[in-house]
């Protein structure tokens, strides 16, 4: 069943298995003119790519390949295809468990969806945090366009397990300093909290749960659609689309469940000549619509689910319960690696949005937005780790 | 923009606003063969109806009219229009604050999309709770289809405040029962906290937040697609396309992006010959899929917007900052209100996966599956209010 | 399954059965601002109405219900739904023939799919051409929003039998003075010896077929896209979901497929400090992209299937070979009713691709581009049948 | 804008231009457990390729890559990509006429769209006919799909300039064994006339236009969905979505567009127990519904524009009308090398319209379905030329 695209004027289908020669993604919908190279993919493939410090030990420079829809260093109107191979694979260890799934993973669904004799069980196959390689690459491709009007999507680490940041940041600037930092977390004494934490749980076998979130700067007002494709909508699709995302919260949404209208106090004010809403309580989207206010919202992840741990399951081939033992090295938590997916995602809902209220043209770029591209993008690159 | 239909096999528009003659669905994708009448949908529709006991006091007897897609009281496999007149509608209120926008209703949002000249500001216009009536329609039928495989989907209130429900019902018995009870509530107990809270919020002219559970019994495994249409993905978009839904969790996401792994301990177990998850902590659905187990989530409502306490806003016509008052009775926890519509969304969702697997025909019903319709609709009705 | 809507950006769902209470239309992605009356559709739909001269004796007044999407005689946004009763249903003649099933209907397929019990066989149920009353409805708004841009849109009747239009109109206005022509055709000697013709068919208890041709003026080049929405493909696409149509032809391409290459001479012109194309040889598209010269194109229908002569068929409760034999007067050229029904599907698809590639907004309307609808409108309106 | 997908539950996404280094296409939809081989793919794409006789010179071993989605020879329910290298790609010549366009072909308006500066120019860019390659590529494994229920998809040549075929192919094997001639011609007396008439045609440095005809054998009834996705409407959008076409015909549409009703004479039947239609005038399609009986149309395709003589055009550069010659060899009739694709674009229709109606499950293949598919795909083997 076709459910590997997204949007509808900005199409993103992805492709390709964690243990397969490559994944990589189709973006219909691309106008044509916009600068497109592969550092800027791998600008951002940088930011989720395993092998970095505390996560988990595959090691891919995830260089990527743009073999479609670039002509001269611009983009064509055409679809743009990327392609990013696969090569830290080993596979032993999935042959090994091939009949003993893991409780919390894709794999004892998939076998009863697709078959236990077709499904590529190596490594998760298509369901595999891998794919989402083919996210972020789509996602820079997104951000690139989102700069043509100025838009600035940011995620970050908000908690893990207990330890919660306490501000959220207020500038474009700090917002993207996060970037920079190596569990992409914005306030510098909380980040040694979580390293010291995400160590003790990494060496004592375990994982832990965490919470990432996003801010989105200089939206226009009127994104989203009444009714199903109110723009909060279109956002939970995508948050809950990556693997291990349990939950989405628009601005403080879960603490309002549990308080009374008059706590709220919300108030619609005039500054600077501009109608603004002076708390913006609920995250810049009021009746699915973007009210021009800092999109603002929360995806919650499980713990890795792999862990030093015995996990009882059950042999499919006897149908005896069973015990079987995650070996290796393990990312402690997926939280911290999902951080530029959230992003990726929110950029890619949010030029879909962009181009149906009519922001960015689907055909071709003016000279307006490209010097806006070159002047915005330069904050990603300002923020981005050097090699 | 078109964003008011939903769904890829089974796919549902609605129109209509609040105040103007009637609101409406067109049901595209179901399937010959499916005995329909007007009282199967009103059922359904007294449930979310305005007018009950602590509710919003518009009154509407939200009496259905199938006019198209049934000949002879079944479906003939073209679309299924119902359409519910609007009757008590007062607009002078929304005259007076027709430039003086509410901070959290999306009047000003759809001003600044549609033009201020256009929208219409009555009740709401389009962004009203009203169009959740043909929803429920929709999911009259949805759930109606379901049946076909013996699939059961119930909602119910899990929280108002800080009063939450502690034990999630176990049977589908159990848990349809709550359709008996005026606040949609499983636990006798808590039917009376929850409605001694409610007098005492409506008393004092404020609101309050809630939550609602919903859970799918019967599920086969497999549904949803992986990457962009898991179910969770499908599922988030549905419930946060309702009005003044902000946040969306699958299972015990919350807590578990607290938790470490160690503390989860799932296992698949066999069970009478059956492979089970023994706790099924991420709520029946694991890789985007639906496992058989019994799916579980949960949506969060903030309070109702209008309470009787001045709002302070800005008056377009002047653009100076103003205070509006909110006159009338109002339904002081719109969680309430929506447990029929999130057990619709849900519905509308589920049946549009069953036919996505092949489980449900898109052309025509099976004898047996029109023998299951019996039996399982016979549950519904069983558990609903006379009048 | 659902079959019953059209277009990405402006979506048009249609309902209703020939011998049910109504057929209708809902128009997602309407832009808020569109000034609509009851009576710019009744224009529209007076051209396709049954009664007239040499046409199905059905008596309908066809007169339309905006029932939702219109506030203060103006679009919203919100999706436009207009409804059109059905008055003049008698069904007796369908309970006869119920079992006989005429072969050149879509009765014995639609009882294969749905199902004999099922199906609404009255008058062709969901496929009777009664559904195009719908399609010409959306036209309207189509056509209106059309002019937004100055494009319009004008089909009238090419061919009946042999009897063939030897001249393109080269100017709107001549060739909008074919909506005043009984048979809706170009040329006044054409449609005296067409009017023979039909009356000489018609008093012999026959059918005969025909082609509509399609003119589209001030196309800004560009629409379509390439691949598999090339403009054309759309066209093709809606031109052949009409009954009875059952071909498609773009500009001169069906000559071309039997000339050489030499033959066609086709050049690039500057006229006007403007590039042109000489000959528009392939109707103003190329490489499925329109060109900015006038498109052009032309729909084939088949005779009217009923026509007073015994009918070989099958009685499905005996399966023995019979003969049915069609009552009463008969519509006797399809294609002369089908002329609104194009222009209306054309329209659909145009508007659709204008908004695609950012001509019309889907939000809001500019004021000159309401200017422009009043401008434009008027033309349509000037050449329109008094009553 | 986002044009380079088509189908429902069937999903093609085409990606590559002509002089890029690949071009490709992602197959959604493909059910797990299908047998895939590289040279099921090669097996079609050699029927194509460039390079044979009497065609375009360019040279393509058109050897294709299956990069994802499948798993020890079988699909495993991800997305099928598939890549087809670009190997003999001169550019030279494009160079030279960047800025004079061929009026007949879509560089011109593609530089309307997409700005002169942007649109890859070099062979036709994204709207030259090697994307088909990876329509053919698709159509591998649609038609593979196909054979699961025995269905079969048989294109040729039904006519070059007046040189028409006289007998449509009755039965499989004769429709088949087109695929060994070298103009694809089911009929060996008219391969001779047709071979003569291309070699004079071509060295005469002109071209020729033609027309490819279609059968689908072995088609359930009841295919196809009322209103707007009728079958006869998803393949004229295929077909017309095809470079070079300019019109579709169903069965014998366009001269029944000329005939009486009377002279049509169609009959239901019933032969071996089975309802049949006597005559399939209309091509096996009725009410836009599949009847059962064999599906028939027609691809009518324009003369390829590139010939020995000098083309009309202006210098984009100066403004100024000029003339440019088309140089080296050509391919005189494009209808002969558009067969195939003709064949995979009716392919790629019919098994969504299967899925569609539920007679492929788009999760796995079951065990009836696989012998299927190995008795139905040898007949294709059977029929293909060596090397």
């Amino acid at each position: 069943m076709p459910g590997n695209s997204l949007g509808l004027l900005f199409r993103v289908t992805t492709f390709g298995e964690s243990h397969g020669p490559l994944v990589g993604v189709v973006i219909d919908g691309v106008p044509a003119g916009l600068p497109l190279s592969k550092d800027d993919v791998w600008l951002e493939l940088k930011l989720r790519r395993p092998g970095q410090y505390l996560t988990s030990p595959r090691r891919e420079s995830d260089e990527p390949d743009i073999v479609s829809g670039v002509f001269n260093g611009r983009t064509i109107g055409s679809p743009v295809t990327i392609i990013i191979r696969n090569r830290d694979v080993v596979s032993q260890y999935y042959e090994d468990i091939r009949f003993k799934p893991r409780p919390l993973h894709g794999d004892l669904p998939a076998y009863m969806k697709y078959g236990v004799d077709s499904w590529d069980y190596r490594g998760g196959g298509r369901l595999s945090a891998r794919e989402t390689a083919a996210r972020v690459a789509a996602g820079a491709v997104a951000k690139k366009l989102l700069c043509a009007r100025g838009v600035i999507v940011v995620s970050y680490l908000y908690s893990v397990g207990d330890v919660e940041l306490e501000r959220t940041p207020e500038t474009v600037d700090v917002a993207l300093r996060t970037r920079l930092s190596p569990v992409k977390c914005p306030d510098p004494d909380l980040e040694q909290r979580i390293l010291s934490l995400l160590r003790e749980v990494q060496e004592s076998g375990d994982s832990i749960g965490g919470v990432v979130e996003t801010l989105v700067f200089n939206v226009p007002p009127g994104l989203g659609d009444p009714v199903f494709d109110k723009l909060k909508a279109d956002l939970a699709k995508a948050i809950l689309s990556i693997p291990g995302c349990l939950a989405f919260e628009l601005g403080e949404g879960i603490r309002m469940s549990k308080m009374r209208g008059s706590e709220i106090d919300e108030a619609i004010i005039v500054r600077d000549g501009v109608l603004r809403w002076e708390k913006n309580v609920q995250g810049g989207i009021i009746g699915g619509l973007s009210t021009g206010e800092i999109i603002k919202f929360r995806a919650y992840f499980k713990p890795t689910s792999s862990i030093r741990k015995p996990i009882r399951t059950v042999d499919l081939e006897t149908y005896r319960e069973t015990t079987i033992t995650v070996k290796g090295r393990h990312d402690p938590c997926i939280a911290v690696r999902a951080v530029p997916v959230v992003e990726a995602m929110t950029a890619i809902i949010l030029v879909d949005h962009m181009m149906r209220a009519g922001y960015i043209s689907t055909d071709k770029l003016t000279l307006q937005e490209l010097k806006n591209i070159e002047t915005y993008w330069s904050l990603y690159r300002k923020y981005s780790p050097k090699s």
